[in-house]
């Protein structure tokens, strides 16, 4: 029980920032001296810090002011993107602390990765502080990987990949406890669910375009995981029995049409172009590029509706390299919902940009690297005295 | 932690049949002596009774065999199909007691379901002896209404639906407790898990024909239900953009191209024709019949891989009048997953057909309603002295 209430209160204040014992007695339920007893708790376990307030807004004695120790723990997130790595330290509370990136070859493996990631890690560590604490690691793979000659593989997190970060990050530096890895376009649901705009949102659909697409889909709260954790491959439902040769085998799938890689075809763009420079030359009037975006659009509001038929989220949200194709052809996507939704599933739907941005597959991978401490605040590697050094 | 454990013992016997006390301690985790008590407790309630094995087959005094109170106690079942009202009594154990039917008009609301459904009840319950208890009442219903001239509109359960049947069953006879609703697929995927063919799995997708397809669909245990409880409308995804003209308003839907109807049209058959028709002719060798059925089978292959690449499952179960289109045409629906589906996705994927048949929706239905009495055996409506008479 005691441990489950540390949990709650250390989860709040990550959660929802610097918080007043008087607003967590009213927002935990818990009595007044409960709060003042798990707060001291975690402050003498070097998890939070607490502090009057700076401006006292009422009469009488201020109530102390909780604050996640922000910048002293610490998560590891790491994200294996198509075409490049990332490694970050994300501190309790969500914020990004520091930030890496290297270069991904084409078609190269997850576990190619593990050795440059490892490189990341360690020079993030080289300065920092004794006192800091690690909390956990974590990263998000995306679900395939693309060979020079276009063919598809669906390649993401498995056990040998998981291993091996654990072996090489144990050897990089201060010890930390066992990894959790998970698939890219999940863990960025994961993240606009628990922070961005997808919060409070139990039934949903998240589209990451990377340049194929992939979902991350809550249903009741949940995420939808799959037999074999491969679920949310969207981008390989086909949509066009007549459609292009897709390089995972099949034929008219929906990332041929919907992709980036789509936009490029359709605007004569080289392959490796930003699809962003075909969305600005669309903005400015560019004829043919709008009506690249148009057309794309078209295809990507096409599989928005067969996911909704499916799923009968409440929200759609668009992230990665969607995100922009969406605020460009919003109108056309919702009108391809509507006509091809049921009325009753697109009645109370919500279509919206990803809030998180780039950062969404980092800030995710930390707070499933958080978990097992806001889990279990005293007894988890990021407590004073069980770092695992 | 009593009530707990008094619903655990009768759920095992309800959903295992009569099982010795040995078996029940071994299987629930529990000492003899609570097990003992329990089953007295559940036996005084008249949920279960006790007797000594008709063989002993171990020397020493043998143990008692609590068998659920199959007859005794019930839980009233009701199904809105496309084309008829079933009502049914079912046992605790799942066994069918009483089975009544009505044909329904075509293009008939689920309200209008309410007068004969009740009439159903009525018959049902003239002739049942005092001692019976009712323990709840649940209806599926079919998640679609087709008009004579072929428009499909949305009409499942809801909240106007349930009050009406509440209070039309209410007057039939006996009280009851509140009415619980759900749609037809989820229930009978329900059942399937439950008590059919899927039961131990996690991660399954059960579709559903009826003409038209739906869906149920289980991950990680639990049913998917969306946002407005209107997931697994799957036979409304588009699967050919420049396919014919669905009765939903759209074009190309699955439903319009997988559905019992695509078969009867390529078939040359009328309208109206049982499906099962079309099938034996091609048993029996006719050209047409069997071209309809790989015909309708490469499009049912189509869809189901596109369930397949979005959720993963370790198994797809087909149901309704898809059980006998399967049966005829496995080989396709599989070789059409072996082209479009992700091979990390199919590897280990299971595909089978139902095996509770045209009961399902009334055994799916009738496992909702005895949730209330497995969750607390003692004080739910199906207890002695607390039927609400």
């Amino acid at each position: 029980m005691r441990r489950q209430n540390l949990g709650a209160v250390l989860r709040f204040v990550h959660l929802h920032g610097p918080t007043s014992r008087a607003e967590l007695t009213s927002r935990l339920g818990l009595n007044r001296s409960t709060i003042g007893a798990l707060a001291a708790d975690l402050a003498a376990a070097g998890l939070v810090t607490e502090e009057a307030p700076t401006t006292a807004r009422r009469a009488g004695r201020p109530s102390l002011v909780v604050s996640p120790c922000s910048t002293r723990v610490h998560a590891t997130a790491l994200s294996i993107e198509p075409h490049r790595l990332r490694a970050a330290r994300v501190g309790l509370g969500g914020r990004i602390l520091d930030l890496r990136e290297t270069p991904r070859p084409c078609g190269a493996s997850p576990l190619d990765a593990v050795v440059p990631l490892a490189e990341l890690v360690r020079a993030m560590e080289r300065d920092l502080s004794d006192d800091t604490r690690g909390a956990g690691s974590a990263v998000a793979v995306a679900d395939t990987v693309r060979e020079a000659d276009g063919t598809v593989r669906v390649a993401g997190a498995d056990e040998t990949l998981v291993a091996a970060l654990d072996t090489a990050l144990a050897s990089a530096g201060r010890g930390r406890p066992g990894f959790v890895a998970g698939d890219l376009a999940d863990i960025a649901a994961l993240a606009e669910h628990t922070r961005g705009v997808a919060t409070g949102v139990d039934d949903l659909v998240y589209l990451h375009g990377d340049p194929g697409l992939s979902a991350g889909i809550v249903t009741g709260g949940r995420l939808v995981v799959g037999h074999g954790g491969r679920s949310g491959k969207v981008g390989h439902m086909v949509v066009d029995p007549n459609g292009r040769r897709c390089g995972c085998g099949s034929r008219g799938c929906w990332e041929t049409e919907a992709g980036s890689d789509a936009l490029l075809r359709r605007a004569g763009a080289p392959p490796g172009t930003s699809p962003v420079a075909v969305l600005r030359a669309a903005a400015l009037g560019d004829a043919v590029a709008r009506d690249a975006v148009h057309g794309v659009a078209e295809w990507l509001g096409f599989g928005v509706a067969n996911l909704v038929n499916v799923f009968n989220p409440d929200l759609v949200v668009f992230g990665g390299t969607l995100r922009e194709l969406y605020a460009a052809g919003a109108g056309t996507v919702r009108r391809r919902l509507d006509t091809m939704a049921l009325p009753a599933s697109r009645e109370h739907l919500h279509l919206r940009a990803a809030s998180l941005g780039a950062d969404a597959p980092l800030i995710g991978a930390a707070e499933l690297a958080f978990d097992s401490l806001l889990s279990d605040p005293l007894n988890a590697p990021g407590a004073v005295g069980a770092s695992g050094q």
